[in-house]
């Protein structure tokens, strides 16, 4: 039975391969609500020639400068942690592997800034400021609808929707008009993302339609089709949360109570390394540079590196929940439960609990 | 392997009838085309209670007398069998099952109409307009883009590409505007239907998006999911074809040569009859009267009958082949070959070839 469900996604995965190939659309306008419409039922990533946010004439616009003169001294809510590997499958000081959650710090908006790549054209030796800077990593990213939740558009009104970057809101639309009229819905979460190279997203897929545009700095996508979901080798890992230690001040992972659920997760912690992933996988890489803006497809897994200082916003739409599209993405993915992630040199003859 | 093939099915089946049901939904108004590409994504059969035809304003419209006197005395080709069941697996002279192809002949529409119950509401005992007429049943179903075929489209010309009901053509757009903007295509082809309840269409599913009108009379249409098609109970049969003997005139069903593939079709006969199809199959009714139409998915599996004298007019339009949606129905059906459909009475433990 194990080996038939291999078989079948095997076939899937090559059928799927032999049929759209690697390729990718690059728009130089946006869609239409019917042409997205129906670039949604196809369901391949594109890239698109302009900004979802409307472009400012302050050329400094979403500059450190500008960033830290509209968002004042207010305080954010930053993800921390010692490497830039927020909810990734992470090596513990017992050795083994856990699913790990960064630390939430709230700081102001100045000393994330402070903590991160100097903005403008990458230097050359880009590592460089990852050489100067603090042991621990900072990255806006969470991810919860830090611009516009979906109580905005229930309760219609900003006092009801409270957002740390308030300020900001004036020059972030919270919709996209062509995709909300294509998919007949508002989004569930407009989310603020500033990072640069020294985070990474580790690879993952999510239930949503997701526009993604870039307003400073460059995103690298890897993504791979819902159909290679099984060549990223997914394992159940335990959790674990970064705290800061109150005798060091440093940063320690802390398991979680023996209760907490596994956490299903890829065991590829880098999908662009080519000997990372078998041949049946064929990665797409796409980089998305200040100004455009990507549609990546619900159920794509997609693995994201910054060059640089970086600025995005993301919109997460709703998959349609009607149809096939939903079983189908459970099909491939969660139909079967995956090994165990630790102690196992040879995955496919891992032990079982 | 077989038998996990087996769980997958009944795996997928479940989980899609779980989130769908049985549910179809009525519109009084036909869609936008972005409103019915949002329909195509979802993929679920829709009544819509309005012609696709633009309506006359001559009642008599559809009636027999009025297409007789449209088409004159132009010959037409005609679907001719003994049972009323063209194309659909068929007992032989031999006592083997056969998928049986119809005589096609020609004939005028007078012929063809004089063969057919009476137009007009059926009568309190519809069996009687069978009994009384002659042993063969007649039914235009030529499927071949009988008023437009895709040339018609690609030449823009009604020169290059002929129609044995060229007199009809004013009458029928060649096109639906919100379905051809919906897909962005022209229809691949577009057919005439004219029958009665002595003629059914055996359950099988097309890789086209259908769009049926009906103009007089009334179809009853049983569905099924593609999920559900393993319900059916393929099996690959012989191939043969009603011929007409030049010594007796009668309808005689003829094998094909034996090197002509196999017809894979469904061994289920009468969807309609509730112990003909396993508990796992959810068949959706919709009876589709004068003046109505409906949206038929891509891979819905479909069985048709007729009350009475039957017009009806439908659009095929190519299925969108990128993406996902032709890998699933390839996957729901034709990853492996079914057994042969004659010689086994117990079909789960039936010979192999």
């Amino acid at each position: 039975m194990q080996e038939y469900r291999r078989e079948a996604l095997r076939w899937l995965a090559e059928e799927y391969h032999d049929l759209n190939g690697t390729q990718y659309d690059v728009l130089e306008d946006f869609p239409t609500p019917l042409e997205f419409s129906r670039m949604v039922h196809i369901s391949r990533p594109i890239l698109m020639r302009g900004s979802a946010i409307p472009s400012l004439s302050d050329a400094a616009a979403w500059s450190k400068p500008w960033l830290a003169d509209k968002m004042g001294d207010r305080d954010i809510s930053v993800a921390v942690t010692p490497n830039g590997r927020a909810d990734a499958v992470t090596r513990g000081p017992d050795n083994k592997l856990y699913f790990a959650e960064p630390l939430t710090q709230k700081m102001s908006v100045q000393a994330l800034l402070r903590s991160l790549s100097s903005d403008g054209p990458p230097a050359a030796d880009a590592s460089q400021d990852a050489r100067t800077s603090q042991a621990e990593v900072h990255y806006l990213q969470s991810q919860n609808g830090n611009l516009f939740s979906n109580r905005y558009y229930e309760l219609r009104g900003d006092s009801e929707d409270p957002s740390e970057f308030e300020p900001l809101r004036e020059y972030i639309p919270s919709e996209i008009s062509w995709c909300s009229d294509a998919l007949d819905r508002n989004p569930d979460a407009v989310n603020l993302w500033i990072g640069d190279e020294k985070s990474v997203t580790s690879i993952h897929s999510d239930p949503y339609e997701n526009i993604y545009t870039v307003l400073r700095g460059s995103k690298q996508f890897t993504l791979l089709p819902p159909t290679e979901g099984w060549c990223l080798k997914e394992r159940r890992y335990p959790h674990a949360t970064y705290v800061r230690s109150p005798v060091t001040s440093q940063l320690e992972l802390v398991p979680s109570p023996a209760e907490t659920p596994l956490v299903r997760w890829s065991s590829v912690t880098d999908p662009t390394d080519p000997t990372a992933l078998p041949a049946e996988a064929h990665p797409i890489h796409i980089t998305v540079n200040a100004g455009e803006t990507l549609y990546l497809p619900a159920g794509w897994w997609h693995y994201v590196c910054q060059r640089g200082f970086t600025v995005a916003v993301n919109y997460w739409y709703d998959m349609e929940g009607r149809g096939m599209s939903w079983v189908w993405l459970n099909f491939l993915r969660d139909t079967e439960e995956p090994p165990l992630g630790n102690g196992e040199d040879e995955p496919e003859g891992g032990e079982k609990e």
